[in-house]
Order: structure tokens, then C-alpha cells, then sequence
């Protein structure tokens, strides 16, 4: 046993959980909280310049780490940050949001305090927050030995973010902490091997066969466990772009992303023609499948989601998505059909000239830049949309945010994935009307000296939008930014920065990217406003359909 | 009769309202409802850099012209919003936020589309706004005609925000509109006679009478009907800094601004010794009393506020706040007592000197340079809490935010102030801390060419927290940013910017201001970090003693 504050105790649990940074914004309701942080042996605070950039920088962590944590300060930063938690639900992600709170004095009167709505509730935030996280919980002493664990484990097993409510005179509370501290157990599926019973049988009766691997692979971390299922079994692997990353493109089992009508040739017609469609860890969103495009019936998808399975009439939501893995690579068959595989780019593809630069080549280009083990953020627009067609070697990881789909998401969860791993090189993809929005965690990654190499796509507007509707409409335009400018505003002018109109231009920015990889590089990049990736024209005629 | 489409018939009557301009971020589910904003005869889109920023605008827009209305896309951009819109609930100000979302057709199918939590469900964030707006709708082609004059009759007449769901199909389907369309009549109180009957009693009964007033009163636009009261019955009036410029501070009425233990020797006696307190449209919160100071017991307190009255033993929620200040007007009393009568600044209180400039000194020459008219806007921390206390004439404007306290507020509600009235001048104070939240709104401002005046106070660091607590913690400092290269970054370099170190330099920026009205103007100005004004060093201690 031993003495914690409970805000000491909190922190000790999540630093146990591997989480060594924690995001947030300062404010008077968390600050003698923040004072256990900053004393932390291993925890490191990490100052963000708002909260909806933290709960992004925070999801971008926990993505590669894992588990991430943020804390702000009661209703105006809580608030703030609630359109990243709610990306993180909807793509489960596993974020502990905590927020420091007047006290339980101040609560229990009912007193009318700054950051209140001025009407003596203090739980108007918690029911917000009840939409968007798994689970959520209102500190007490009494509660704290228990609590703390409960809604670590709600994280960690069901990868969504959780909401701490944290009364600043709770978090200062002493109590008896005992050595070995009590985690509920994990509850197993009582009914796992009727799935398997089930999704058995209707492999065996199949004639064509798909596996379609999606984000919550990458969630749980299964890559490898779907990789060893897929050889074992011989099943063919399509990724969705909302999800790209769970399966192993270099795997002799990948046929390559499934997006529905605009997917290869050879690719659309395997999974379309397919009488058994088994979607693992993936759902097929609007914008996975442009528009809910497959041809498949849904008779034949077989879903094995976190807890919501359905094989047939057979539906289930007491399974986790482990134990559908691990039931899975145990089950006894052989796929013998044929299926396409997955053709690697040709290198030759990018064309280096003098001409204005085209997306189209932008990518070919992207393609050879990248190098095994690269963190690449493709931020929704122009850039998710060519990035996900980029093929990666085993040990990249590319991270999105198709589902969720928030402009600005991928600048600041880039700050966050830089922190998780420090050692990797992390590049950037993002376009100006998106940049805007959260273009200030620039700063943070100027303040801790970190080295992403960020490419810009300056065209003068919302591309993604004037393609689904309102090509020429003024409300699609945005401001012209000088972007190049952006280091030395946020203190640090030595920051290469690099004006690209051409191939060549582009070529010379990469290859100086290469030669020194110690430092960030800003790389701007001018393309004409209504060119896109060959994908993006389709997915935006698709949408612009299902608003009718 | 006439057909419209339903966003048509909203935008009209909304525009019908007074508001011309309307605030927002495009996206894919509200596009086509952009267009019929972007044909409106007399309506114009503001395009904001993000939807946080948007709902600021659209408040700081509302504060000056009664009301606003914001656009954003399902989800991501209306999850964003919500800090904006809560601060708009705790401070009476009506906005009316509409989310274009996805078609009927898709919300009934349940569909995974993007900006959803991926559920099948479509109600989950109307659910949170619910928590901070007065009321919600989700329009139909069936209830549109009646629904909209509901919902802009509530934001009219509460002063707080609605929120309207507004699926992009029926946004286009048309309807018969009737030339005179017809609005709810206003509920009146059956009740004012017994409150004006209980409050004269109390006038009568009492020996030292205050009349405070606060923010509900500049929401309604009383200010001239509250003076009228005070001259009539002969009251003395104390303003809060919840609520400066309720009360015209050139009035023989006006005592000054309360402020609990740290208001002005001989106003906080009289308030303090006061057997009868009246808040008229006031909230007594903690930063408007430095921590609940105030020293009159709450027997003496008469609540008259919008909805919200007691009298003695006496509540109702039934009078709105119009109604109980036209029934005052007309109480027979007139009170005999003395009172202090405010003292007017001395000029010569600013010295003009090459030593580093002071907060103290700064507020001084900010005094002078003041003119009648200005709308001036006080960002939480330094400069709200030494701006408060600025004599301001009759016809001046002050916008800050103590009761919401949501630090970045102000750069933008700047843009909406400045767009609901571009005649005036608008004068920004705001500190480093703050500005990095929302640094990119002042992009906006370039881009319609408007021409606010702004000091940025930079002292490295959140000097209001480093007050309240952790004065040396790393997590009050911030990355020091060169904001003079602002202007340049966002398009135009020829805006004057100022690097002001001493009060000399700051009287060459101002006389430079006043030469060159016409042009944006971008003062850094430079003081020491735990410099501060003399009352926020008390406010401070107070909040840091409420966390206890």
C-alpha cells in the first residue's frame, strides 16, 4: 500500500499502460493537476496551442501507441476538444479525455463560475460527452481505486475513448493505494464457437471467396494475426482506404484496396463477383466503397466486427475482435480459387519535366519517396484520396481519417504520431483549405524540435468540395496563405522551406529531404484547383449523388 | 403565396431579421444550401477558417446586431462548433447554428456515411447540442413553415442559441410560403404587477439602495430603458464586467464597476453596505466578484432576471427581462439616499517614457487613445481584466467573455463585430496565450479587407494561470511566435505592424493608428510575463483559493 493523490493515481495507471505524453491546454480548473504531471518520472506534459488540436494530436499518438490521454479544463477546452474524440469513437481510437473540474464544493452549491453555463449544473458537458465516448465517469474519493481501472480497460479493450470528469479537489485527494492494483477481468464471448461453427459452413459452401480487412485491425493491432489467417486458409485480402495498413501489401495473399466501382479492374470484379464477402475489423463506409458502389449482395457479407457479428441470420455482439481473430486462424479449411494479386507500381511511372505539376504525377512521385518504415498521414481531400492508392512496404503505416473525415485532423495527430515515435520519419500530406484550420500545432512541433517533413498542396481552395458541388462557387475559395512563412512565425526561420511548381522542382525538394533528415521540411505545392487523383473524381460524383 | 425551397424560406426569414451576413465552413451536406446563401439578394457568406472560429464570429456578430446565423456540415464541423455555441448560451446571445446533413433517405437507411459515428445513427449530436442551446428542430417538409418562425422566435426572444438540423434534401424541396408569414405571438407574464408590487415594498423598506446591472441588459438592448430607471427613481448604479456597457457611464447614476473586495474604495463600501442590492440582468459570478466577494448578505439581494426573478420568498420564471424593465420604469419611488458618483480617469495618468512599457501604463495610454464610438473587445487574461475597468462614453461598445471565460474568443467575434458594423472602429486587445487558440480568423480579416486595430500582448506565456497557479510550471509557457509576420502569412504585407517595447513606442504606434485609419494595424507589444493589472492580481488569488 501506498499514499497517491488521486490525480497521481490516474496518471500512474495510464504511464502504465506505456502512455509517456500527454496532451492538453492549461487552465485554471486542471493546474495543480498539471503539477503532478510535470513531476512525473515518465510522463511528459505536452502543451498543445488549443484543445481540438490536442484530442487530434492525442488520437494521432494513440494510433501508433495505443492509448493516448489529454486533459483540458472544464467546458470551454472540454468542448473544444469534442470533435476529435468523436473522430476517435467513430474510428476507434482509444483516448482517455480528462478534464479538470471546480470542486465538488463549488458543484454541490450549484455556484455560478466561469466556464459554467451560468445556471448551476455542472453535468451539461459529462451528458454531451455520454455520445461520443464508451464510457465515462465523475471522480470521487471513494470511487477512485475502482474507477480508474474500470475506465482504463474500457479503452484499452474496446478502443474508444473514455471521459474522466476530474473535481480539482478530488485530484489532490490522498488515498491507499494498494501494489497490485485491481483491473476487471476481461469478459469472454460465451458464443465464439458458433461463429466459428457458422462462418465454417459458409466457407465451405463458397465458390468465391473475400476477406476485406478494415480499420479496427489496426486499432487491436492484428496485422499480423489476419496475415497469418490469410496464408493459413489461402484467402485472398482486399483493404479498405478506411483502414489501409491492416494487411500487408507485400503478402502473396493482397489483391489491393477495394473502393468499390473505382477499384481496379481485376480487383472489382474477384470481390464483386464473390459469393462469400468477409468483412473483418472493417465497415464499408460511403466513402470506402464511393457511394456504397460494390456489387456484391448483402447475402453474401459475412461481418466479424468488434462486438457486432453477423454470419446469415445469426447476429451476435458479445464477441471482441481478438477473439474473432484468434477463433478464426484456428478454423480448418483451404481456399483453392484463383484471385488476382496485387501489382507493385512501376517506378518508371513518374515523369520528371518542367511542366506545372499534376496530382497524378505528384503521387508517382510520392510513390518513390517513400521508405519502408515511413509514418504517412494523408489528410482528407486531394491527399487521403491519392495517398491510399500508394503501395506500402511492410513496417509503414498510414494513417487517415476517412469515416470521421474532419478537415485539419491530420496536421496535429502528426504532432502526435512524431511523439510516439520519434524514430520513424513522418510525412505529411495536406492541402491548404484544410491546413488552415488547425495550422498553429505547427508551433508545438517547432517547440519540441520535431522533424516531420510536411507537403502542402497550395491550389487555392477547397478542391474536394468544388468537385462534389460548386466548382466556381465564391464559398469553395479560401484565403491565398504565404505557407512558406509558417516556420518563421512560429520561431524557428532555419526550417527549409521549398516552392514547387514542377516534377524537377519537386525532385530537388525530395532529394534535399533526403540529404538531411535532421530537421523539418516544409515543402509548398502548387497544382492547378480542379486537378485530382483519378479516385477523388469519382468518390465526389458519388457523393454529390446520395445529397440528392 | 410563393414557392421557395426550405433553405430558402430559412435564409429569408432569417435575413428578414436584420442579419446580412452569415458565418461558416462549407462541406459536402450543406453545399447546395450554399448556393441559395451565395444567390441571396442581401445575404453574404463569410467563409471562416474553422468552425470554432465561425461560432465566435457569429457571437461577436449577434452582440452588435441582435443576431447571427453560422453553417456548418453534419458532425465534424457542428462538433466543432460547440464551444462557440455554449459561450453563446452562458452569455444570452443569439445564434442560430444550422447543420446541413446528410438526406432523409440516407439518415432513415441508417448508413455508415462519413461525419457519422459510423453507428447508423443520426440524432447523437443534436443530443449535445440540446445541452447548450434553448431550443432544436430537425426540419421537414411538413413542419418547415412553422418550425423556422419557432426557432428564430426563441433565439429572438430568449437571447441564446438554436440549433437547426437540416437534412440537405429537404434544404431543396420546395414549399408554398404565404406573404405574411406567420410567427408564434410572445407569451406575456401574468405575473409582473406582483413583482413590480414586492419590489417597491423592498424600495420603500430600504435605506441604501444599488442597482446592478450586468450582461442580460446590453443581450436586449435595455441600456437606455435601464438609465431611464435609475434617473427616474433616482438609483444608484453599479455595472459588472459581466455586462460592461450596460449602463452609460456617463450617467450622475453611475457609480462604477463592482467588483467585490477589489472594486474601488468607496463604491465597494456603499455596495457592500447596501440593505437593498438589485441585479438587474447581472449574474454575481466568480470573476464578476472576484471569488464570490461580495460582502451584502443574499437576504438583501432582489433577483430580477430574464425568467430567473425572487423577491423575498417570491420566484417566478415566467416575466422575460423586457417585460420586468418596462413595469420598473414605472414604479412611483424615488430613492434619497447619497451615493458615490464615478470619477472620470485623469489624462495625465499615462506617462510617456523609454523604460519598459507596464501593464498598468499600457491601460493608461489605452485610455486616452479610446474614442467614443469604438467597439473594444477585452480577450480573457490581461486584457479583459485591465479593459473593464476603461471609463467609456456613451455610443462605445466592450465585448468580453468572463462568464463563458473561453480564452481565443475574441480574434474572432473581432471579424463578426467588425462585419455587423464596419462604420465603426474595432479595437482588439488580446495576449499571446490566447491568440495562438484562433490566430488564423485574422486570415478572414484580411481577406475582406477590414481594418480592426490589434495589440497582441507578448509575454510568453498564459500570465493569467501563471497568477492563479504554477508560476514557474513549463505548462504556463507557450511557443514564442514572431506575430508581427502575421499580416504577411495571410496575404498582405503591407499592413503596418508595431514591435512596441516602451510607452514611447506605444504612443508612435497610436498616433500612427490614428493617422492611418484605413488599414488593419498589428501591435506587438511587449511586457514583462507576471506583470499584470493590479485587480486580476487579486482575481487571481481568489480563483486560486475557490480550487482549494
Amino acid at each position: 500500500m501506498m499514499k497517491k493523490r488521486i490525480g497521481q493515481f490516474l496518471i500512474d495507471e495510464i504511464a502504465k499502460q506505456g502512455v509517456d505524453k500527454i496532451f492538453g491546454v492549461p487552465g485554471d480548473f486542471n493546474l495543480t493537476f498539471l503539477d503532478d504531471i510535470e513531476a512525473h518520472e515518465t510522463l511528459e506534459w505536452v502543451g498543445n496551442t488549443n484543445e481540438l488540436n490536442a484530442s487530434y494530436a492525442a488520437d494521432g499518438y494513440a494510433r501508433l501507441n495505443g492509448l493516448a490521454a489529454m486533459v483540458t479544463t472544464f467546458g470551454v477546452g472540454e468542448l473544444s476538444a469534442v470533435n476529435g474524440i468523436a473522430g476517435s469513437y467513430a474510428e476507434n481510437v482509444p483516448v482517455i479525455q480528462i478534464t479538470g473540474a471546480p470542486t465538488t464544493v463549488v458543484e454541490q452549491a450549484g455556484k455560478y463560475v466561469h466556464h459554467s453555463l451560468g445556471n448551476g449544473k455542472f453535468d451539461d458537458y459529462q451528458k454531451m460527452y455520454a455520445q461520443i465516448t464508451e464510457t465515462q465517469t465523475v471522480l470521487t474519493v471513494d470511487n477512485a481505486l475502482t474507477e480508474i481501472p474500470r475506465i482504463i480497460k474500457v479503452a484499452t479493450e474496446e478502443k474508444r475513448p473514455v471521459h474522466v470528469h476530474l473535481p480539482i479537489d478530488i485530484a489532490a485527494k490522498e488515498i491507499e493505494v494498494p501494489d497490485d492494483v485491481a483491473y476487471p477481468a476481461t469478459q469472454k464471448a460465451e458464443n465464439v464457437s458458433t461463429v466459428v461453427e457458422k462462418l465454417t459452413e459458409r466457407l465451405k459452401a463458397a465458390q468465391q471467396v473475400t476477406l476485406i480487412v478494415g480499420h479496427q485491425i489496426n486499432s487491436y493491432g492484428l496485422q499480423k494475426d489476419v496475415q497469418a489467417i490469410a496464408e493459413k486458409l489461402n484467402l485472398p485480402v482486399a483493404q479498405l482506404s478506411l483502414g489501409k495498413g491492416s494487411f500487408n501489401e507485400e503478402s502473396a495473399q493482397y489483391m489491393g484496396v477495394y473502393d468499390g466501382y473505382i477499384a481496379e479492374d481485376n480487383i472489382r470484379d474477384y470481390v464483386d463477383g464473390s459469393d462469400l464477402v468477409i468483412t473483418l475489423g472493417a465497415k464499408l463506409t460511403d466513402s470506402a466503397t464511393a457511394g456504397f458502389s460494390q456489387k456484391f449482395s448483402n447475402d453474401t457479407i459475412v461481418t466479424l466486427n468488434h462486438r457486432d457479428v453477423k454470419v446469415g441470420d445469426y447476429t451476435t455482439t458479445e464477441p471482441s475482435l481478438p477473439e474473432i481473430v484468434e477463433a478464426f486462424k484456428n478454423i480448418d479449411f483451404k481456399y483453392g480459387g484463383d484471385f488476382p494479386q496485387y501489382q507493385w507500381p512501376d517506378v518508371s511511372a513518374a515523369v520528371y519535366n518542367d511542366e506545372p505539376l499534376t496530382q497524378e504525377n505528384y503521387f508517382n512521385l510520392m510513390q518513390n519517396f517513400l521508405r519502408k518504415g515511413d509514418v504517412i498521414l494523408g489528410e482528407q481531400g486531394t491527399s487521403f484520396f491519392g495517398a491510399y492508392r500508394l503501395a506500402l512496404q511492410e513496417g509503414t503505416t498510414f494513417i487517415g481519417q476517412p469515416l470521421w473525415g474532419s478537415i485539419g485532423y491530420t496536421l496535429p495527430s502528426t504532432l502526435g504520431t512524431l511523439l510516439a515515435a520519434p524514430e520513424r520519419r513522418h510525412v505529411l500530406l495536406i492541402g491548404d483549405g484544410s491546413l488552415q484550420l488547425t495550422a498553429q500545432e505547427m508551433s508545438t512541433m517547432v517547440r519540441q524540435n520535431l522533424n516531420p517533413v510536411i507537403f502542402i498542396i497550395n491550389n487555392d481552395g477547397y478542391t474536394v468540395e468544388k468537385k462534389i458541388h460548386g466548382e466556381n462557387a465564391k464559398y469553395n475559395d479560401i484565403q491565398m496563405w504565404d505557407y512558406k512563412l509558417l516556420p518563421a512565425l512560429f520561431g524557428n526561420k532555419d526550417i527549409p522551406t521549398y516552392d514547387v511548381k514542377t516534377s524537377n522542382d519537386l525532385k530537388v525538394a525530395m532529394d534535399q529531404i533526403d540529404q538531411n533528415p535532421d530537421t523539418m521540411h516544409v515543402v509548398e505545392v502548387h497544382m492547378d484547383v480542379l486537378d485530382a487523383p483519378a479516385n477523388l473524381n469519382e468518390i465526389s460524383k458519388a457523393f454529390a449523388a446520395q445529397n440528392k
